[in-house]
């Protein structure tokens, strides 16, 4: 059975459940992690999961897209955790702001710096499945436009386009919280967080935006 | 003759004259871009030179000091396209900024789009050589404190610490100007450069720092 007709025969009732699927992603997230995401092939995933590699094609047509479920667990844990602290009560629309980012960029620090091999997986997403990363922008921006928006109404912010200055504070951070620099580049050259959250809660301040 | 000792055997007069040394770094250059780093060898470089590899190694210790070089060669050139618009006159300050960020990502783009097998030499300058990227950053961020000071000076500018101020710039416009995201990533997530400069502009007009 080819990889490519796989995903066409219907699966057996136990095997629809979420289990078998979250099995693979698991193993193969922490494969991707410990050997790397070259190293990994689709049989070695299977043979952790004592499965045939027919069996893991019956869930996932690709490694490609293994990578894609696995890109996609983690970026929905990250953007869970920054919504969390978007709708925390009791928090001004800057010190969310500030919250959010400084969780990001520590969320990279911890997940990233343990495990050099991750990268590879971040470059495969980022080279063949664009559209998982996209989407993964997409909802970091709408947090970041929503507490923009927020910080206008209390009166913290001066912004007329909320959705151009979320686009921009994310492109602003990115050698904070993006795992191709955080962990490849040393920091000596980089103003410490605050520094930088201060500046640029200074834009959303006076935004020509 | 080991490459460790090499160095320490006095040069025949015109061989300390820049030419051979200017030479091995040009083919070194040429073949980083168009090859990889990874696949070139000092012997690749000799050979293309008509040179013997101990020849080459009596100006350079190691494949690593020939990727300083070229990495000193690559950044003076940046630096000097954005010192020169720095001191351009009859510009005011926000102009020589906005003009000296859009040259770092047009010259980002041209130089390293065309040839992805760069990134490997900036990858491993990174990871080798990290004294010679810090000076680029350092001499980078010298250029944005002189502007910003101007623009203190012309009145455009809000800010106590230029240094801090200049550190934050840069580190803002990494996405649009780090050789290792701007071939890399694609462009859909990223707001238009404008935006980005209006949006850095206003965070100048009324910096905290």
């Amino acid at each position: 059975m080819s990889a490519a007709t796989a995903h066409l025969i219907p699966l057996p009732a136990e095997e629809t459940t979420p289990t078998t699927r979250d099995r693979i992603v698991e193993v193969a997230a922490r494969s991707f992690r410990e050997i790397g995401y070259q190293k990994t092939t689709v049989a070695d995933i299977a043979r952790t999961l004592k499965m045939s590699p027919a069996n893991v094609y019956r869930f996932f047509d690709s490694k490609k897209a293994i990578n894609e479920a696995v890109v996609e667990r983690v970026t929905g844990e990250i953007e869970a955790m920054i919504a969390a602290i978007a709708t925390a009560p009791r928090l001004d629309a800057p010190e969310r702001l500030t919250r959010i980012v400084t969780a990001l960029h520590n969320d990279c620090r911890r997940r990233w710096e343990a495990h050099p091999r991750v990268h590879e997986m971040v470059e495969a997403a980022m080279s063949e499945s664009w559209s998982v990363c996209q989407a993964h922008v997409d909802r970091i921006e709408a947090v970041f436009e929503r507490v923009v928006e927020d910080g206008v109404r209390e009166g913290h912010f001066a912004v007329a386009d909320p959705k151009a200055v979320a686009a921009c504070l994310h492109a602003a951070i990115v050698r904070y919280c993006h795992p191709l620099l955080v962990s490849r580049q040393q920091d000596t050259a980089l103003p410490p967080l605050p520094t930088m959250i201060a500046f640029l809660l200074g834009a959303l301040k006076a935004a020509d935006l």
